[in-house]
């Protein structure tokens, strides 16, 4: 079994949070979010292998930070002498619904330079989501009451955020957004990273179990709807983390904006429809447990869908680096 | 602070269940649900006081079972000689969204005999459930894939079961049903004991993370959803646990049959609309713990209301130990 070296123990949970992922010369770094929001840890992947075992336990996530972890990994692989389209296979396999792992890996791959590549991506995300950021600010009403599903923020990408981007360019901008935080089960992204970065942020939000945001519409409480995207189809669909797609189907019934939030690099030209997106299930115990503790009766089987897809129709703007999309991303 | 007292430990989860709540001649033996299913522990509770904590506690829940806890806490006032009025008030206001609480409390309160009108509501829920899912199994599609959502079993009743009492019914008449169950956040509810009755029947289930539900419909995997009510408004809106709305919208998108099973003493004629059914909100620390284990930042507000309320227009059919109503519950 691979085992990546812990580095580094922040204990004060209040420093500014590092880089979510970073390219160190001959080793990545990242932040371990298995362990959010209780402690800040940083580990370091020294081979391909190491890294792959980061990315298939989820001590990384988020579609735009799988980007850079992908190139990162042909960077290591390249430093490190290791099968260059071997490494790419694997670290491919590890996770099937982002689009932005394969788009990573393969950016690297082809470059002349897979290392300054890698680097340039990294660079280039936090970049982008601002950009992103920018041009979505002006979709959050003032003193717009926002509501958000699993985690989209700086811990997705290498810095900054796309759905949490926009709310957080809203902010900067003035326009005083809040924030229902979406726990997000099984893994609970909303509860452990969302409302960490937007404490860390001091932007007020408050946290729900998903089952509460349909009566949370229905009494007005919501002005709009954000999250990110793992894959867009070419005709618009949306693979996101399991929950986005009721979310969107009660906006829809309640007249509540619904935005996706996205780099350029998440939308898939290659898969023509949702229906055609990979949607990866996942250990049933992430359901039948919690952080350790067996919430059901020993031996009930559990089923664990990673990902939902929600139509095009559902969706009122696409936003990324490039602008705000109504009608369909920029293909 | 009331101590109800722990009088058996059945350490067997595979023997038989208990009645949820039982009349013992002079005190009130119940199972204390918050421990489940690792344990099956009896309390006794020998005083109102006691009665009212083991509610609010959530150590007993349900809409049918709160109607017999609510008649017995008037029997214990009689028997230990309380002031009937307060002890009714004490009752009725540990849980303000259950209209069957009042129910029995009144029932109880203005009977003749009111510890024999507390066993003859016992008694009587039990005979009621079984007619309600022998009128209810002809909605389970032979095979059927039924989606349940917290618990509407025997534990939520005094035996038997409301939704789950439909579930059964269809079992016995050889109908072969099996069982989307959703946890149900943040008590997991669904995870907890409604898995836990399932197995326990031998009905196969699985249990799903709420937010899967919408996808699990999306992809044909869903027949039918039934669920219980906490209260059915007089124009057949009915308040049930947080989540049950959001179900509600997604059949109606996929075209599913959405069933509320529920005893008459459920249905309020005094509440005209939905919207003038009190919602509970409870501890926020219900959302930001899960089994006593953070899983927020420290000082994360959260929103917990315990209930929403589903239009009658979202609803399919109403099932009582009267019949199946389609256009409106029995009044």
């Amino acid at each position: 079994m691979p085992s990546a070296q812990n580095v580094m123990v922040k204990t004060r949970l209040d420093d500014p949070i590092p880089p979510t992922i970073e390219w160190l010369g001959d080793s990545v770094r990242l932040i371990d979010q298995r362990l959010l929001p209780t402690e800040v840890v940083l580990v370091e992947a020294h081979r391909v292998s190491e890294l792959c075992e980061l990315i298939r336990s989820m001590a990384i996530r988020g579609a735009p930070a799988l980007g850079a972890a992908g190139a990162m990994g042909i960077a290591l692989a390249v430093v490190r002498g290791e099968d260059i389209s071997e490494a790419g296979r694997d670290l491919i396999s590890t996770r099937p619904t982002a689009v932005n792992l394969a788009w990573g890996v393969e950016r690297a791959s082809s470059a002349a330079d897979p290392v300054r590549e890698a680097v340039l991506i990294a660079e280039g995300d936090v970049e982008a989501n601002r950009r992103l950021g920018a041009h979505g600010a002006g979709l959050i009403p003032h003193q717009g009451r926002v509501l958000t599903h699993c985690n989209a923020g700086a811990l997705a990408c290498v810095g900054y955020g796309t759905a949490l981007g926009v709310i957080r360019a809203a902010a900067e901008a003035g326009r005083n957004p809040s924030v229902w935080v979406d726990e997000t089960r099984p893994l609970l992204q909303g509860a452990r990273l969302t409302a960490w970065e937007l404490s860390q942020l001091e932007i007020p939000c408050t946290l729900i179990a998903d089952v509460a945001a349909g009566s949370l519409m229905a009494a007005g409480l919501v002005d709009v709807v954000v999250v990110g995207a793992d894959r867009i189809a070419a005709n618009g669909d949306v693979a996101n983390k399991i929950g986005t797609y009721p979310l969107a189907v009660l906006a829809a019934r309640h007249g509540i904006p619904f935005v996706v939030a996205a780099p350029c690099s998440t939308i898939d030209r290659d898969t023509a429809t949702g229906s055609a997106i990979p949607v990866e299930h996942r250990d049933p115990v992430e359901v039948s447990e919690v952080a350790g503790t067996a919430i059901a009766p020993a031996g009930v089987s559990a089923h664990n869908p990673a990902f939902d897809v929600t139509p095009a129709e559902l969706i009122g703007a696409y936003v990324t680096e490039t602008g705000v999309w109504e009608e369909r991303p920029p293909i």
